[in-house]
């Protein structure tokens, strides 16, 4: 099987109440690619940085056998930065600036080898470019992708237009609130089934993921916490996880579509552990079986 | 097994988005019990009213096998009334009015017949009189209590003293935060545990609840609602579906307590769907086991 990301790599600079990070590795790409390299590899990513990217960051892209043939690096340009501050409880944050720069010109072309590739992720990108891709590829099993309020608000019938197109759309509980207008999560969610898509997943961070079809629906739980470092790029690297579950073992049924929830979360969990790729640059395949066993043994009851 | 209910008896007056309802019957002790009685009866009450309680509402307890030996009667005294209004997503209220009136002066006497009563639910009331009910009684299997932010700011003291003689302490998230003074729920909930208790539920409304001792903790999913109507006395139909559960089988285990959790989730799912405890009226059993097992299939998967 062969997943391919397209999305954002960026250079941020966040601050949270533990600490501030000035240029660090990030972007929507960066995590989803990061995440899913732990179960299928190499994972293909399209994406564009400048040429001040730095060389640590690109070697370590690549040493995680992340397929960089498809990240254009634009001579003369600067790479994307985002800068963001958390609040004390990291519930909320602030961006403080957004220098598009390399990304304002990105035109996702599809290298020729990728064109075939089975699993696609669609990372928080404009959602037109989000169409181009598509219209590139050939046909893949599944397509999942992610958006923002950002896209919600500005570019709704464009957006519309992806969504329709969509294996899987995941979006967390504020956005799919913003999209179908509902404060209630489950209306929302049976509400954006009727969008398209025939899978919808709904992240709530903290309180765990819900996954719903027109037939059945599934609420996991989080692996718990005591304290989070940086929430940047959580989002990501749940998508990430999810669709490394789903390519590497090729199952689309909802038992395993439920697993998959289970490794987003877990991922997920990883990543707010450290600032930027920092805790899940080397994360051992027994450290994620055992946080999925932790939420199994977490959830799970009989009844008598 | 015996189960006495302490606390509140009221007449409420809510203003939801779905309507309005005027001296309605409410008070914590009445969904409570009102709950609780589906798996244990009869269910001992002790409250206070005054002569202005409507003959119907008293009908409707005994009806409910709800034993009333314990429910003071003030001559001449107007029945403890609580006005509130919900926002347009129900998710905050607002209170209207507070009026006393009998309750100021409520003295919980317990009737003789109920001092040695197995299971002890303290609604929320003063942590005081939650106290004085205490020291009344022989040697009760599990005492669980509810409180409410009011108490935590203005009776911290006085709280700290009860919490240490619950078996089960019962609080939503935004309570478990102040009381902490933690955000995060997973370190509130074992800061919690250090008051004494040995089993911390922490009710997270539409996320479900967390069940905290020092040695396990469990997730429960909620009921899946895709409307509500009146969240008034989610939490007390959710003590009271959870000590029902317990002392129907009078089994402590942990995997009990699950199990416990799950009632009471369920029994706070019915009560939101009406106002006052007109859902709770006349649940059949098989409504609340097919809840039950709805949870059930809704929160498992396998691990492979």
């Amino acid at each position: 099987m062969s997943l391919l990301v397209v999305g954002s790599v960026a250079l941020d600079t966040v601050e949270t109440p533990h600490g501030k990070g000035v240029d660090i590795l990030g972007g929507s790409a960066t995590y989803i690619a990061s995440c899913a390299r732990y179960f299928i590899e190499p994972v293909r990513l399209v994406g564009i940085v400048g040429s001040d990217f730095p060389q640590k960051y690109l070697d370590f892209l690549r040493e995680s056998n992340i397929d960089l043939e498809g990240l254009q690096i634009r001579d003369g340009e600067k790479t994307f930065r985002w800068g963001g501050k958390y609040d004390e409880h990291l519930s909320g944050r602030d961006t403080l600036f957004t220098e598009l720069n390399a990304f304002e010109k990105f035109d996702p072309v599809i290298p020729e080898a990728y064109r075939q590739s089975d699993y696609v992720c669609l990372g928080n990108i404009d959602p037109g470019l989000q169409l181009r891709v598509l219209d590139q590829m050939t046909k893949p099993k599944m397509v999942i992708g992610d958006t923002m309020n950002f896209w919600i608000k500005g570019r709704r019938d464009e957006l519309l237009k992806t969504i329709r197109r969509l294996h899987v759309f995941i979006l967390s509980d504020s956005e799919a609130q913003m999209l179908s207008g509902t404060k209630n999560l489950v209306k929302a969610g049976t509400q954006i089934l009727e969008m398209g898509p025939p899978v919808v997943v709904i992240k709530k961070g903290e309180h765990g993921a819900l996954l719903i079809t027109k037939d059945a629906m599934f609420t996991a739980t989080a692996y718990p916490l005591e304290s989070v470092y940086d929430p940047t790029g959580a989002g990501d690297a749940f998508a990430g996880g999810f669709l490394g579950w789903v390519a590497k073992t090729d199952d689309h049924s909802f038992e395993n579509l439920k697993r998959a929830v289970i490794y987003g979360n877990v991922m997920a969990s990883f990543c707010i552990e450290k600032f930027s790729v920092d805790a899940i640059k080397n994360i051992q395949s027994s450290d994620i079986e055992n946080r999925v066993k932790t939420i199994y043994q977490l959830s799970q009851f009989e009844v008598v």
